[in-house]
């Protein structure tokens, strides 16, 4: 482990960005920021170790530097944005920045983004508008990770849904949740501790649940078959309908409406990137004065903050609570790295002649 | 079991409501047809059985029949309705007739409702609002039900998500789902047949998960503590706190926007029933030629309809297939109750008089 200056984290990010990848400094200014404050937030999965997958998407020919999104509708209150093949953390901001500016005049604007890229975590996106005192919404789809219910194919991604709502005190409430059970990334992890998974995480090519992390990732990366459960597990005894359910919704939302490719038809050898977004922007004062209504709201959060708690557990955690206070903590003492992922910037940053300013 | 014309279910439904509830016609025949729909699509844990609660709400207090809805705040894209107590059928008719009324001009609205009552399946709602080629959400609080993420007191209801996508061929993609694991309704039925309810489903008054159904009833009727668990079931390992996460969304939206009763403080004794709401309703083409997106989106169902699935399945649903398919048969063959709400309705039927043209 390791402890980085947050600045200096989000500055050997950028460089890499524009010495290695040929980002331009408006791209790699904000690719830079997303990955770094995941990072921040305890998101290790989302921050700068994901430099390696935008690296295979640039080498893909997925992810295309330079590229300038495009608005190819437009209305009072939506956007339909076409990323031509950019760089998934800009085109995304372009789009929210736009979406804001509608709703600040209409009240209320959504936006479908097709032929994006990955666009790093997607609670970032909603906070971004909740900023506004709007509440923000920021759906994605992905590469395919997860089953249908009864299915034994990966369709669809982990299709991500994040929901920001502004609280008393300037605080956020923020929903951001892959509609799968779990991130890949845990999997990686049982995978590397050689951990037995626990039901409800996924299943192997015939469908059936698997515990053994190591053979699902061989699966997982050799096979079209096994994949992701979503929330609720297998099967409708617990629920997982439900999540599939929601993952079907973020994918027709993203895909569905910006007549983009579905999860199932992005990244493939000699296509599109291809990826798709939904963002959507209501402003609070639609329902009354802003300063009320978040009073309000912080008064019901309030109320499940101090409700009981289990044996224990000292702590109800509200939605970004646990993220916005580690974030604090990596301002103020850094943002942790572990070995594996400054060994890797350490070595991009070699290849790339971007360290002059010993920043690890 | 018992197969009864669909029509003569909704008469008679409208007749106890009229002669015994006291509702005026309009409120009658909204709330007949929202509960006679329920069973038409087998979901039985909605359906007519439910006038033993609208029962209980009107002795209460809580439904006051004649009660007019009112717009107290307008914007041309939202809408804030005070219910006034009224049916809560009635309110939401109101409402989302005015939602999709602005939507049709602005392009997409949205409603915030308070001081309402129990509205029937949250799916009906939403897909009210897609047959105008929209997308359509519908989402409700309840009475208290479940337990939030290392919580042992119950605090917000069962608040379920309803979302419509209008899809080719007059299909519609329609998630109707408590944000619980799952309805109480099922609970009631593992306690009669005395079966163990799987874990992931409740925990006791310490918040420790609970299998005997009987033992739970007993408890969910007496005290505060103890309820269901969210999608995902206990604590994070399953992404519980995801399933919290969508209930608190829920929360936020209906008694957060509408500045009313958080579920933790509807139907208390002496006060207003007082439940809240949240409509919306985008237009389709917003984002395209309405018919060229619903093709599109059809397209991505077709392929999620067609892929692999396990062994012993034959089909993968999409949401809304299974309750489209079971209204079809009731139209056709009647609807089907079992002898349990057969015999309460007789009783009804006879206490209020209804029964005159023998439709049972």
């Amino acid at each position: 482990m390791k402890k980085v200056p947050y600045e200096r984290l989000v500055r050997l990010t950028e460089g890499i960005l524009t010495k290695g990848f040929g980002y331009n400094a408006s791209e790699a200014a904000v690719t830079a920021e997303v990955l770094a404050e995941a990072d921040a937030r305890g998101i290790p999965s989302h921050g700068v170790a994901r430099l390696a997958f935008y690296r295979n998407n640039l080498n893909g020919g997925f992810a295309k530097p330079g590229a300038e999104p495009e608005v190819v509708r437009r209305t009072p209150c939506s956007l339909v944005v076409d990323g031509r093949g950019g760089v998934g953390c800009y085109v995304a901001d372009w789009s929210v920045s736009q979406t804001v500016e509608l709703a600040e005049t209409t009240g209320t604007a959504f936006c479908a983004v097709r032929n994006s890229n990955h666009y790093g975590i997607a609670g970032w996106w909603a906070e971004r508008i909740a900023r506004h005192d709007m509440i923000g919404l920021a759906f994605t789809n992905t590469d395919p990770a997860g089953v249908p219910t009864h299915g034994r194919r990966r369709l669809l991604g982990t299709n991500p849904i994040a929901v920001a709502i502004p609280e008393a005190d300037g605080r956020i409430f923020l929903l951001d949740m892959a509609t799968t059970t779990v991130a890949h990334g845990k999997i990686e992890l049982y995978d590397r501790r050689q951990k037995t998974m626990p039901s409800g995480w996924v299943v192997d090519e015939h469908g059936r649940e698997a515990s053994d992390a190591t053979a699902f990732e061989k699966l997982f990366h050799s096979m079209a078959f096994g994949g992701h459960l979503y929330l609720g597990g297998e099967g409708e005894e617990c629920g997982g309908h439900k999540g599939f359910g929601l993952a079907l919704m973020v994918e027709l939302l993203c895909s569905g409406l910006s007549m983009g490719l579905s999860s199932m038809k992005v990244y493939q050898p000699g296509g599109e990137g291809g990826i798709t977004h939904f963002f959507g922007a209501m402003k609070l004062d639609l329902f009354g004065p802003a300063a009320e209504l978040k009073r309000h709201i912080g008064e019901i959060l309030g109320d499940v903050r101090r409700s009981e708690k289990i044996e224990g557990r000292d702590r109800i955690y509200i939605h970004g609570e646990k993220e916005a206070e580690a974030r604090e903590r990596s301002m103020r003492e850094g943002v942790e790295l572990d070995q594996a992922t400054v060994d890797f910037l350490s070595a991009l940053s070699r290849e790339f002649q971007v360290n002059e300013e010993g920043l690890l």
